[in-house]
């Protein structure tokens, strides 16, 4: 088996030959960012091989010039492994703040499934012990299996299993917990003894990502992502709902939609790890309130209109087979707790994976937690206490009702800066500018503040009232549009942002704002003591601490203050599937945070209509 | 609505008119027997209309004759009540034993079914209590649906259940007990308020009975039977774990078959009663282990090879659509606990039904409870103690192997006498004869050996050496076969019984006999030291007890110690489902008896060779 090194971590992990890389290097527990689900499309898996012989693809060909392929460079979802070899993946490969989540999964990274497999000596029967095969079972397998139930299946398994091989049986159990009763799941001769997969998601309202682990190992075997196919039905979970709720099958197809995405996931991490879903006996699913009930095909019309009650909080746990999710015979899909219709699971699994209430932060002070998505959603913790609210900041980070604006995809203008003459247009990929995204929309708002192009208020300044030494590169981006001045972003100034377009960003921002100020206020804090803001999810992940202060979009801390939690959701889930008291710790968590209603509170309307304001370059 | 009285007992019930007279007495407690299923074709159901009128229906007319019409005399399955009227139903009509049942049943009659329904006063959210739909209900529900876990489906109507009637909302709910845990099951708002009905069945070798209940008022709805359509693979046990085992889809065809048999007995109560499927939420059957494990889909091969382990013996609980049984979403169905491969639900259910271990019956001594079928299954209860054995007595007892023979139908010669000059031969319906069935073969040999036309080792005389003074229409009866003497039997000699049918019936007789005389001499008991032999089962309930004795086919007692148990299978299971303390005390039964295998026995073997012969007519 080929050996591949992984720089500069120093890792090293055996391999079968054929693997593809980002498998391997993803078995090393280096986790890669595949927004394209490792199909090649989007290049963030470019790695280099700096030692040993890679043969790179068509795909690779197509990505990198002759040179960059002389040097080494690959896109580590489309090459297989065949002999050693070292390679270095840059951080710019790599999931950001993961680093910090696994810190906060460290605490408890202790290997306890709700599912395990046993192997269990039963003996067969003869005339002086003819008691029946389940009673046996049971007995031979003593405290473990005690007061588990089989399910049909098992039973109707368990006679050849138990003779094939003189009563050396393997039994896949499920254990008891609050969510459910225990189980026997299935059974075979100890020899041909199932693997124990699980898998854990994120199922956001944008993206879902998803993970394979070994359940008896504690080996992460594959990881994919796929855009939520749910999006076709609106960019926000209130379209959602309402379509699930206003149209005939609405609910049935967003079900189906949701659960086809997750098999999808699945599959590719069985494919990419040579597993069969026949193997995969526990899943967990985060993701926020509404996602969670479109998933188990529960209506959310209710979280969508006040009071906005959800028709459940608590954790659950379903047949996976009744939610169309192809498992094992007997799996379970389980979703985390929720706090309330705005403050789901991904949250509550947030707060599992940074352990911000286990205690080890309360030293450093308050921390603001903050998933910032079509909806921005926070929590508060301070002085061991939580308080969470959610404000609909509405889609303008993802790029909807902005002129030109779109999702974070190739192409688009994902960040910009002032270099002293002019703006300076970064794409994803580098390739052509089609657009902007919302971590640009967030450094342009920035930028045009900082050189007057906008003023306080976000209006944009025509070309004659620029202000004095506006550098003349940066005036040439101004010009009047029909509905008013524009700046034109992109290097070939082929991106105009409208005041429109600006206006919407700080409606977003402002909600956002508002949302902290509020928690912050029912605290009796401010925001300079905040020891932390802990941004999460995959936006929050690649914001421009500076520009977000900037804007006004996040609390006025010092900027070093601003830090990033990475997929928070997903590493929450992948906790819970790999440790039961993590569930239960989730539960705790759930009924622990206290829930803040912003709607008709007059204090937030006017919080509100002051964050619309950008704070100006002065605390920039 | 019109009110049924019923003579002699002089209960009186309200029906709906339009109400099945049959239907209408079964409400009122007095169990009709109706081998046909209520169809019509086997008279059983003769009752007769002493006060007020009902019209004859033409299966009426076709059962008697103008002068019985005019007396009153009515098929209860077949005629339908309009108007007040008072019915007379002749013991004959009645499922004899049916009041031991009931006496045993009586200790324990509390209404204490595992699924309830209830209704909740939930409320409903405000943005002052904006708790979720299931948190709010469980709060609401209190201790009573503390800790139950909802079904996918219930989770799926709880949001408009819950805010159709302003938080009024009607829940089912199965309670937890040691077989499965406690689940909420189906919600409506309180106004569409489910019913809350159970089945109860006995699923025989031969034959299937089955009961609709309902759970909330303890009434019975309806009862129904069925040959069970297994029979096409054979009339014993043996052989249909046999084609299970042994045929592809040998196992799925026999479930089928099995699980439609309960879903077509299930559906005429249902129709007879006027109710829906969809509120029948529990179902509970007694059955022997081969037939329990038939019904779940479950192999039985390895119950009908030495060691004869089941795969099953404690209770099982599983969702009623799982082996295709047409019920609510979210019904259970649940099979008795077995004591062995051989003692198997049924008679734990007999044991439940007649209360023969609950002490009461202690102090009148030793019972033996004997349930004969083509296996003889039976259990001694001395002092407190139960030993149970099972011995193989063929298919003689139902017909099968007898030249001549039949099952218990229409025109079987079901009763044999000699009158002093000749054999008065009684076929069922009073039809002409087509054959011998049980009851019949055990009276036509006890008078055989009594007459002197058989002596006691079975050997049937020919013509010329028949005893002196033989009288003339009873010699008549016997002549010289091709394989030996035969003798005649029905009215016009048609039946013609032969020394090898003799042989098949002392196979059968001996091999009772022989296993209640070890449990015997296992707890160092005589026969005179039973205070009682209960017998049980169809076949049970309609032997000759005088004749049964005169041929040895039980223990030498006083004939005034056989008594009758009726369907006791059938009356545990009724039990279970009407008492979830019964279903724990079935485990508890399960558990204290002794199982005593006598296969390879020396004792036993000696025994049976002994119990080959008959007693003679000196112990008649």
């Amino acid at each position: 088996m080929p050996t591949v090194r992984i720089e500069p971590d120093g890792f090293s992990i055996q391999v079968a030959s054929g693997d593809s890389l980002i498998s391997a290097v993803e078995r090393a527990g280096v986790i890669v960012d595949t927004p394209c689900g490792g199909r090649g499309g989007c290049t963030k898996c470019t790695v280099r091989i700096v030692a040993g012989d890679l043969a790179p693809s068509e795909a690779c060909r197509q990505a990198f010039d002759a040179g960059k392929i002389a040097a080494g460079w690959r896109l580590a979802c489309q090459v297989r492994v065949t002999a050693d070899l070292t390679v270095e993946v840059p951080a710019a490969a790599r999931v950001r703040g993961e680093r910090i989540v696994a810190a906060g999964a460290a605490e408890s990274r202790s290997l306890d499934p709700l599912v395990f497999g046993t192997v269990v000596e039963a003996g067969v029967p003869s005339l002086e012990d003819q008691r029946a095969d389940l009673e046996r079972l049971l007995a031979a397998g003593g405290a473990g299996l005690a007061g588990l139930a089989p399910e049909l299946g098992f039973l109707r398994d368990l006679p050849r299993a138990l003779r094939a091989e003189g009563g050396r049986t393997a039994v896949v159990a499920r254990r008891a917990w609050s969510g459910g009763c225990g189980r026997l799941i299935s059974v075979a001769p100890a020899s041909r003894a199932p693997r124990v997969l699980g898998a854990a998601f994120d199922l956001g309202t944008t993206t879902a990502v998803g993970e394979l682990w070994d359940l008896a190992s504690g080996r992460r075997l594959g990881v994919a992502s796929r855009t939520n196919p749910q999006r076709e039905y609106g960019a926000d979970v209130i379209s959602r709902a309402e379509h699930a709720a206003g149209s005939p099958g609405g609910l049935r197809d967003l079900q189906r939609l949701a659960a086809g995405c997750l098999d999808e996931i699945l599959a590719e991490c069985l494919r990419s790890a040579g597993c069969r879903s026949a193997d995969v006996h526990d899943l967990v699913v985060a993701g926020n309130t509404v996602m969670q009930h479109l998933l188990l095909g529960v209506t959310p019309e209710h979280i969508a209109m006040s009071p906005f009650a959800p028709a459940f909080a608590a954790a659950r746990s379903v047949p996976a087979a009744e939610v169309l999710i192809t498992a094992a015979p007997g799996a379970r899909l389980s979703v985390l707790p929720a706090v309330s219709g705005y403050v789901g699971g991904d949250i509550v699994a947030g707060l599992l994976a940074t352990g911000l209430l286990d205690g080890a932060d309360d030293a450093s002070g308050p921390v603001l937690f903050i998933d910032i998505g079509t909806n921005g959603e926070m929590v508060l913790v301070a002085g061991g206490q939580a308080t969470a609210c959610s404000t609909a900041a509405g889609p303008a980070f993802e790029g909807a009702r902005i002129s030109h604006g779109c999702r974070a995809m190739s192409g688009a203008v994902e960040e910009v800066r002032f270099d002293g003459t002019d703006l300076v247009c970064l794409t994803i990929d580098g390739a052509a500018p089609l657009g902007i995204c919302g971590t640009g929309l967030i450094d342009a708002a920035a930028e045009l503040v900082r050189t007057g192009l906008a003023d306080e208020t976000g209006r944009l300044l025509e070309p004659g009232e620029l202000p004095a030494g506006t550098p003349a590169a940066l005036a040439g981006r101004v010009r009047l549009g029909q509905d008013g001045p524009e700046v034109l972003l992109g290097a070939g100034r082929e991106i105009p942002l409208t005041g429109r377009d600006l206006r919407e960003l700080q409606l977003a921002k402002a909600a956002v704002r508002a949302g902290a100020e509020t928690l912050l206020a029912e605290a009796g804090l401010a925001a300079g003591d905040l020891a932390r803001v802990l941004l999460a999810g995959a936006f929050g992940s690649y914001i421009d601490p500076a520009n977000a202060l900037a804007i006004g979009l996040l609390p006025a801390v010092p900027v070093e203050r601003v830090a990033f939690g990475g997929n928070t959701s997903a590493a929450g889930a992948r906790l819970a599937l790999l440790d039961r008291a993590q569930r239960e710790r989730a539960a705790e968590l759930a009924r622990s945070v206290r829930y803040l209603e912003l709607s008709g509170r007059p204090d937030f309307q006017e919080r509100f209509a002051e964050a619309m304001f950008f704070p100006g370059a002065a605390s920039g």
